[in-house]
This record gives structure tokens, C-alpha cells and sequence, in this order.
């Protein structure tokens, strides 16, 4: 994509290094890191990247860069896949690097109140002697900033929930600078327009998410870990149904199609037996698990599926989902050289294996690789489509191919994103997803909320494409 | 209140009878009963009442209105409590009595699609036989449309959550008769900006609810009911707080404080200790419970309560309930003739305590007899302030202690209503709660979304007290 428009940043450089003094570089190099995710897409550099330490520097600089009509794109650790810290237009990349404090951890109300910098990992540590902890786990050591503006999620969500059933206030800086609170810590409230999910998920198209109010939960008594082969993919995604109809507290509940299996053993060297595999997870009160471990394997030995590996100690919790969070590496590994265009289409859980037959099917009939993997608790799986980055036809492929699966998922009552978010990547299927008039009301919005197009523009919606279909 | 603008209502009468024949009335009973829910405040009635059956019929009407400026209120059932139904620039309320089929059921799903016009009860009993249950019970047999639009939540959202939480898509219709999907039925996505969130709980300002696609949960295979009377309400708080940290998944967990067991003993022929009481539930498998029962009587012993009585089967369960139930009749019956201005305030659980105390000591000094009652889990409660309507200095009273009760918990860091919503009631504190920028920005959401201000106008933003302070 070419720029179009040239950020007029120069008009406030001065300003800004008044304002930032050493925390502002315009160095190439930095730029170019802070201007691509972990996606396949090249990068598109902001033309300076600052680290705020305040909420009113945030503030200050949304005023000055309003005034300027200069782009703002907040930036957490960079782990997005679809583009959202790319700089189509430059501007200033906002790094909350040194914003990444705890500021209060509430243990009687079970929340806890941080800048938007800090990482899950961090407050995990951080909370550790507590007895709590924040259940999102999206894989990547995120920050909790970009988790709440992406509306990430995980292996965990089909117990704990998304991002958005985990946020409980927001302080954000809109784009004049003013600076919002969004609701009070009450559990629940029915003050009002819901800001804070207006705001989760707006992928910094409406605000700059400056402090997070997250909840936290228990750390379970007793945690044990399953892998199980199935005969197919249709009778594990049975299972999981089965297991959520009947009520089994699920903690985790992830999919890897016979591929990733094939690919999981040679990264790890590890003997699984080649076959779509569920990896489970169970918590609670010892009794209570065990309860729940019964009646799984009651569910799954009628399916057909015996071969069950358990794990209860934490190193060997570790190691048994090792398998599975390495997952996206032993794909890369798979085909030495690639790179992975990953899809995330989420359709209700009873056209699940339905989706995945036809993404099989799609994908035999094509030259790429495609591996998959899910949360299939959720209705929500990955395809890593594995591509040679110096082979043209090998990426107009996976771009077919990531086509097609959406296309197919949307038949099925699906999204074409579970938790990646839309960002430039998906921009295209919004209209095809939700219709004509969602994609309206939500620009509605934007226009409203940034009437002069600052806050990470070109994101979710095109205000350059206004008036002509999205591609 | 006087009404600020005559409803051009005469110019689209001809054509609002053309398009609902029979199903429109302009009769000032019909009307008046409209125009008032079931607060203390007196009608606003509408200027007609119309009955559509289809969403294309309410897209008809909102151009019609739009392009005439007529306001359109949406009406459920009439529970509501914040004069949400009120017509104060009269208008054309929309009764979905007549649109209340359920339309799909997806049991593998857990899904229902429903009109606004299904009622939770009626869910409830259409779906009985596949073993699944719509769980959210604000007490009355509310419509789905109309909880949506609140955000209504009650006795069981401390385990299943609110509306927000039980929302999976809606459609909706616009100010200019546009129809939108919100969302596909997905189990999560990250499809750009949470519209689904934005209308739930705004109370038909934004948009006129069509249709709801709502979780279902499966039945639990046992519950056990218990009522226990707490030496103070600090213990009883104390006890909620515990259960909740050790991860009880407790089904329901309601407060009643002295006064208020007093009046469900005189209105129920009851023997209750007349203490602050627990009303409790579990649910889960027969041992899950068994183990749930054990570690809350554990913690409730430690805190001096023992006086336990259980309920296991359903009729004795109901029994139990029915103090509960029948709370806010047995408040009016207390002090016969008077009505009940009904607070609704929600703290951090952690301040619940000092919140109660604080509203304790507010009605110790006062004229007025309130009586207390709440979901404790979530730290809300309401305050049952007694008045004789025909007496003008106790209602000044009862609206002072309101204020009151809402300017202390919102010190305490809570809002002014955790699930009644905003209405006409609550209006004047919102700034106060979520500050001048957040209210600025649902201004600017309203005004993009519903630029003519037709839809339910004057609800949570008053559009005509723009520029000066709301009272």
C-alpha cells in the first residue's frame, strides 16, 4: 500500500521533543520495527516513535497531533497479526513501553488496575503471592493494552472468557485529548452507553487506552492436563460438544489437526500419535476434577478415543502443552523457510468439524500447507497457511486460500475473526460479515468520536475507501 | 415534566394507520398505560400505540418517523423503573407484544433467536424439554427486548453474568430505518467495533431491538437452597466475599437486611430470625455441591452464623425464594399505602459493606422507612424507600436519601445503577459518575446515530439540556 497522505509531523516536531525531550526518536531503524506485528506484512513505518510516561503526555500529544492532523498509533510489544501498529499514513507510533506499572491490585474485589504496557506474563508475577491471577492467555506475552484493544483471547477463554468479559474499566484519551473514564469498578452497572466495550476491540481507531481495570480469579486447587487422540477431527469436536453440554467446567480445550501433529513431533521430537488430538485441561477442587476427568473420559471412550496422556505436576502440565504453544513455531519449522499467513474464522460450535472439512478440503486441493489448530471450545480455529515469502504465486495462494475459508465460515454463521481482529488485513470481509449498514454505523462512529481521522487510521474502517466498496 | 416539543404525530397518521390497520390505537387509556413503567413516576403517555409483527413494519415506521420527526419509544412489558417508557415529546410507542415468537432454538449451540416481545418466562417454558435454561432473572417476567435494552441483570448473575454477558448478536433497526446485524453467532469475535454492546443497555436511544440471539445454559443436575440469618451485616458481607475468593461457583447469593425480614415475616406469615439474612443457591452435580455446601457452612460458622435452612427440592425451594420474591410487595405492604422510590446502586464488593452502613445510617436519620435488599455477589442492592405518594414532603425525602445513597456509593467508586438503568431517574447523575468527557461522547454517539434525536428521546441523555448542567 502507498501513503496516502504525507503526515505533516514536521509542523509539531518541535513541540513533540519539547514534550518528550529523550523518550522520542525518529530513527529509521526504530520506526521500521514499530511499523509491522508478528503478521506476514511488510512494514509501514510511523515517522517517530515516542514512550509516555503519563497519561497527560498522552493527552498533550492527542491535543497537539488533533491540532496537526498527524496520525497517533498506539503500540504495546507488537504481537498483533493483522497490521494494527502498521503507519500507512506515518504519524507518531505511541510505545507504552514505559507506561507498564501495576497500579493497584484489589485482592477482596479480585481486580486489578494497570497501565497499558504491561505485559500478561508481568502481571501474573506481579499478582502471584496473592492467591489471583488474570486468566487471558493469547499465546504471545502480550500487552494488556493491545490484548484490550485487539478484544484478544486464548486457550483459557472457553472457562474464563475474552477480553471482553475480563475488562472492567477503561482510562482512555480520546482524540482532542480529553481524557475518559469509561465506568466506575462495580461488578456491573447499567450507567449509560457500554464505553469500555465500545472501546474494547476499537483497535485504537477511537481512543488511546491509557489504564486498564482488569478482573482476576482464583488460582485453581487442582489443575490436570490431557492429550487424546481421536479417530477424526468430527468425533474430537463431538467431544468438546458434549463436554460443554453437559455442563464439564472446561479449562482448555484446544484441536491440532493431524498435520500439526505430524509437525509438533518433528519441532519437539516428541511420539504423539499422528491424529486430530484434543488437549484438555481440567481445574477446581481435587474432587471436582476428578469428577470432571471421569465424565470426559466416559464421553471420549464412546467416541472411540482411549489413548489418553495426563499430566497433574506443573513442569508436567509444561511440557505436555509445550506441544501445543509451540505450535506456530513447529509450523514454520515444518516448511523450513516459510512464512504463515494464519487465519481465524469462528463459527458456532455445531458447524465446527463442517469448517474444518471444507478448510481441508480446500486445502488439498492446493499447492500450500495448511495447518490446523484450535480453540475449538470456542467454535474459533487457526490454519497456518505456509508460504514461501519469495514465491508471488505461493502468496497470492494463501491469500486465496485464507479467502475461501472466511468466505466459507461467513456461509456458516461464522466471523472471519475469533481474535485477531480486523485491523488492515480483515478490513476487506467487514461489510461481507456484518453488512452494508454495521460497516456505516461503525464509520458513524469513528467520524463522531475522530472527526479528523488521527487515531491509527486506515484500521478496521477505510475513510479513504468511503463511498466505493471495500475491496 | 412539561413536554419541550409537540410531537408533529397528525402529519404520518394517515400513513401510520395505512401500514398497521387494526394494530395502531390512539386511545388515551391505551395510550396512558404506555407512558409509565412500574417506578413511582406518573405517565407520559405516547401519542399512539402501534403492535408490528415484522421488522420490516418497525423499518417502515422508523423512515416514517424520522423523515417527520416523530419520536418512537419501544416498549416491552412495562417493568422497567426509570421512566424508561415515558413519552415526554409524546410520540409512537411500539408495543412488541405481537412480535414475541421464538425463532430458532440451536440446542448444540446453546443459542436461541427470539423477538423482543418473548418474555424470560416464556423462553423458559418453550425450551423446558431439550435441558437447557435462559438465565437471567431480574424478578420480573420481563421481555427479552426490554432487558436487553436495560441491561438487566438479577438474582443469578453472580455465576451467569447480566444481559451483556448473555447477548450473543441483535438486530437492530435505526433511526433511518436501516436494518443491522451486530454480529454473526459466533461465540466471540474481534470484527470490529462492539456494536452488540452499544445497544445492549441503550435503552432504545440508539436503535429499535429486533431480534436477540441469547446464550443458553444447561440445567443443572442438582441445587440446594439455603436461607441463613448473619449476627451483623459485615459478617454476612464477609461471608459473600469468602465464598466468592475460594471460587464457590454460587448459583445466587442475596442480602435482606433486618428490616426487610421483618416485613417478609408480617407479609408471608413467616417465622424468620428478623437478622440480616443469606439467601443462598448451588448448583452443580450432586458431589459438586455436596462440597460447596460444606466450605460455605465452613466459612459461615466462622463468622457466627449456624441457623441454616435448606431446600433441595423444587417446591421447597420455591418456599424459600418466595420471601425473596416477594420483597418489594412485601415493603409496600409494610407501610401500607405508600409507593417505593427503589435505589440500585452497585459498589466494588470490598466497600459493599460501608456502603450498607452508610445507607443505614442515612434512614436512621430520616422520616422514611427503607428496607434493604441486594445481589451481593455483585455488590449491588436496592433500598425500598417507602413514601406516601399523596404526601409531598416524603417524596422530597425519599428522592434526598436516593441521592444521598447515590452520591456515597459513587464516592466509593460504584454507580449509581447497577442494573436498572438510566431512563429519565438517573439522568442528572451520570456526569457525576463517569465524569463531563464520558457523557460528551455518548452525546456524540447519539447525536451520529440518531441525528433527528427521535429515538426515545430525553433516556440516559437529554439533548435539550445540552450546553448547561444536567440537574
Amino acid at each position: 500500500m502507498s501513503r496516502t497522505a504525507i503526515s505533516p509531523i514536521h509542523t509539531i516536531q518541535d513541540e513533540l521533543k519539547a514534550l518528550f525531550d529523550d523518550r522520542i526518536t525518529l530513527n529509521p531503524g526504530v520506526c521500521n520495527n514499530h511499523g509491522r506485528g508478528e503478521g506476514p506484512m511488510a512494514s509501514l513505518p510511523p515517522d517517530a516513535v515516542v514512550f509516555p510516561i503519563t497519561t497527560t503526555e498522552v493527552s498533550v500529544l492527542a491535543k497537539l497531533c488533533n491540532k496537526a492532523r498527524v496520525p497517533i498509533i498506539p503500540f504495546g510489544v507488537g504481537t498483533s497479526l493483522e497490521g494494527h501498529v502498521a503507519a500507512p499514513q506515518g504519524g507518531v507510533c505511541v510505545d507504552f513501553a514505559q507506561m507498564n506499572n501495576v497500579l493497584a491490585v484489589n485482592t477482596n474485589d479480585m481486580d486489578a488496575v494497570v497501565q497499558p504496557g504491561v505485559t500478561r506474563k508481568q502481571l501474573n508475577s506481579y499478582i502471584r503471592d496473592t492467591g489471583l491471577f488474570f486468566p487471558v492467555d493469547p499465546g504471545a506475552d502480550a500487552s494488556i493494552g493491545g490484548m484490550t484493544a485487539t478484544r484478544a483471547s486464548g486457550t483459557s477463554t472457553v472457562r474464563y472468557g475474552s477480553m471482553k468479559d475480563n475488562v472492567i474499566a477503561l482510562e482512555v484519551v480520546m482524540a482532542d485529548g480529553s481524557i475518559i473514564k469509561t465506568a466506575s469498578r462495580a461488578r456491573k452497572s447499567a450507567a449509560g452507553y457500554d464505553l469500555t466495550h465500545l472501546m474494547i476491540g476499537s483497535e485504537g481507531t477511537l481512543g488511546i487506552i491509557t489504564e486498564i481495570t482488569v478482573k482476576l480469579h482464583g488460582i485453581p486447587e487442582a489443575v490436570v492436563a490431557a492429550a487424546c487422540p481421536f479417530p477424526t477431527i468430527d468425533k474430537a469436536v463431538k467431544c468438546v460438544i458434549t463436554a460443554i453440554q453437559m455442563g464439564i467446567p472446561m479449562a482448555r480445550m484446544e484441536l491440532l489437526d493431524e498435520t500439526s501433529m505430524a509437525a509438533v513431533n518433528a519441532y519437539s521430537k516428541l511420539d504423539y500419535t499422528v491424529a486430530p488430538t484434543l488437549f484438555l485441561e481440567f481445574e477446581g477442587s481435587p474432587n471436582s476434577v476428578k469428577e470432571q476427568v471421569e465424565t470426559l473420559i466416559n464421553i471420549a471412550q464412546d467416541l472411540g478415543a482411549n489413548d489418553f496422556q495426563w499430566a497433574d505436576k506443573p513442569e508436567d502440565r509444561s511440557r505436555l502443552w509445550a506441544a501445543r504453544h509451540d505450535m506456530y513455531y513447529a509450523g514454520l519449522a515444518y516448511r523450513p523457510g516459510s512464512e504463515s499467513l494464519t487465519t481465524d474464522v469462528c463459527v458456532p460450535i455445531s458447524n465446527l468439524a463442517q469448517s474444518i472439512h471444507q478448510t481441508h478440503n480446500t486445502l488439498a486441493a492446493s499447492s500450500i500447507t495448511g495447518l490446523i489448530l484450535g480453540h475449538v471450545g470456542d467454535g474459533n480455529y487457526h490454519t497456518l497457511l505456509l508460504f514461501d515469502p519469495n514465491d508471488p504465486e505461493q502468496n497470492t495462494e494463501a491469500q486465496r486460500i485464507n479467502k475461501t475459508i472466511v468466505e466459507q465460515a461467513l456461509a456458516l454463521d461464522g466471523t472471519c475473526t475469533g481474535e485477531h481482529g480486523v485491523g488492515m488485513g480483515k478490513r476487506h470481509y467487514l461489510k461481507q460479515e456484518l453488512g452494508k449498514g454495521a460497516v456505516a454505523m461503525m464509520t458513524n462512529i469513528k467520524q463522531s468520536l475522530d472527526p479528523n481521522n488521527i487515531l491509527n487510521p486506515e484500521k478496521i474502517i477505510s475513510l479513504n475507501e468511503m463511498g466505493k466498496d471495500q475491496r
